[in-house]
């Protein structure tokens, strides 16, 4: 059998890749993604955000990923309900159904000029990735780089929660056995991956803390909004 | 929003994948893929090199893209019997496809030392995307690199089928209305792709003429395997 190659010659080595279906033409809307730990409170804030951004005019799509098309939620039954699904087949399958989603809802949401308030993106599978180890989070991203033809957030709200109290605002009751330890582990590394996320592009971000009072986070993340469309007009 | 960016970066920019997964140990099996157009003699060519390795003693496995697997065939409804699907999720669909059947079905039987014996691989991918431009038929390649961590054939079997020889052999009269010849010159362009893939890496692949007598085309297949075998002892 043939030698193998590895993983950076396999992704690396596009030699001509064309950019059909790259349009950087104007487009009116605003992607608005909502990254975080399980019970960092995301539903909340993107429902406190609608309410506002609606009150001021604007037409909003509120959605999610993964699953926020049919297909997604197709794909998503294949791996959560079939038998073992191979963790390269898995990354391709959430790639899909991101690369159906930002083509069939975000991009013509953007493209009529609504805002879009989006539950999860890239960063969550490159933090969630990254944590677990069994891919590189690298060539996760560009996978869904290009499942996207690169369409990335106006502003990524991230909000920065403590695992032991994410734990807590998941329902768990802070017992301390081997599980649990190994659960809050594998989250302070997403929790360690999002940061790294916002500081190596720290202008998209808008980091909370998770822990201060909803409505000091709807605040923040309304006064974040109202500048960045004002930059806009 | 954001400025979309061209795919050559979103692929190419992939900063220290790792090679989780690649291994390069030694494996006993031999893998062989028979590519070409529809219409070609695939099936009858697998099942005449098969009953012969069979003889000669080999165990073989006999698979096929898409939908080797059972996660594959869920796939393949997806994308037959859905609504539509975007052309990115559908390519990655299929990657993942490829990625499930390669590390549960194609790597563990050629690590017993298995000869594989597989209706259409990558070639296939690249030559259909590349004969359709939708896609840009590179990063097809990178993505199914990346699926089967590199997994490349020892002998690539291509039954080069004329385009009006297979519309003959896929049941076809020979009429000549617009859909027919719209079809003949996707066919035309799905050869000329095979045939570039073959002349790129020609000591992998075994061009062989469609239109021969099928037991022409089983022996030169024969012979071939014979060469390749000998050469592993």
């Amino acid at each position: 059998m043939a030698d193998d190659v590895r993983d950076e010659e396999l992704l690396a080595s596009v030699p001509g890749a064309a950019c059909e279906g790259v349009s950087g033409s104007a487009r009116a809307g605003l992607f608005v993604t909502f990254e975080g730990g399980d019970g960092a409170g995301k539903t909340t804030q993107i429902a406190l955000a609608q309410a506002w951004l609606e009150e001021q005019g604007h037409a909003v799509v509120t959605t999610r990923e993964p699953g926020g098309t049919e297909l997604g939620v197709a794909i998503r039954q294949l791996i959560l309900h079939g038998d073992h699904v191979a963790p390269r087949a898995e990354a391709l399958l959430y790639a899909a159904d991101r690369a159906h989603h930002v083509e069939t809802l975000v991009r013509p949401a953007l493209e009529r000029g609504d805002v879009v308030l989006q539950d999860r993106y890239i960063d969550s599978s490159i933090a969630y990735q990254g944590a677990g180890r069994a891919l590189d989070a690298a060539d996760i991203e560009s996978i869904s780089r290009w499942a996207t033809t690169g369409l990335t957030p106006d502003l990524t709200v991230l909000l920065d929660v403590d695992p032991a109290d994410g734990r807590a605002r998941r329902g768990g009751r802070g017992g301390e056995d081997r599980l649990e330890r190994e659960a809050d582990d594998f989250h302070a590394r997403v929790r360690e991956h999002f940061l790294a996320l916002a500081a190596r592009d720290g202008e998209r971000y808008l980091v909370l803390d998770a822990s201060l009072p909803r409505e000091d986070i709807a605040a923040a993340v309304r006064t974040r909004l109202e500048q960045t469309l004002a930059a806009r007009r």
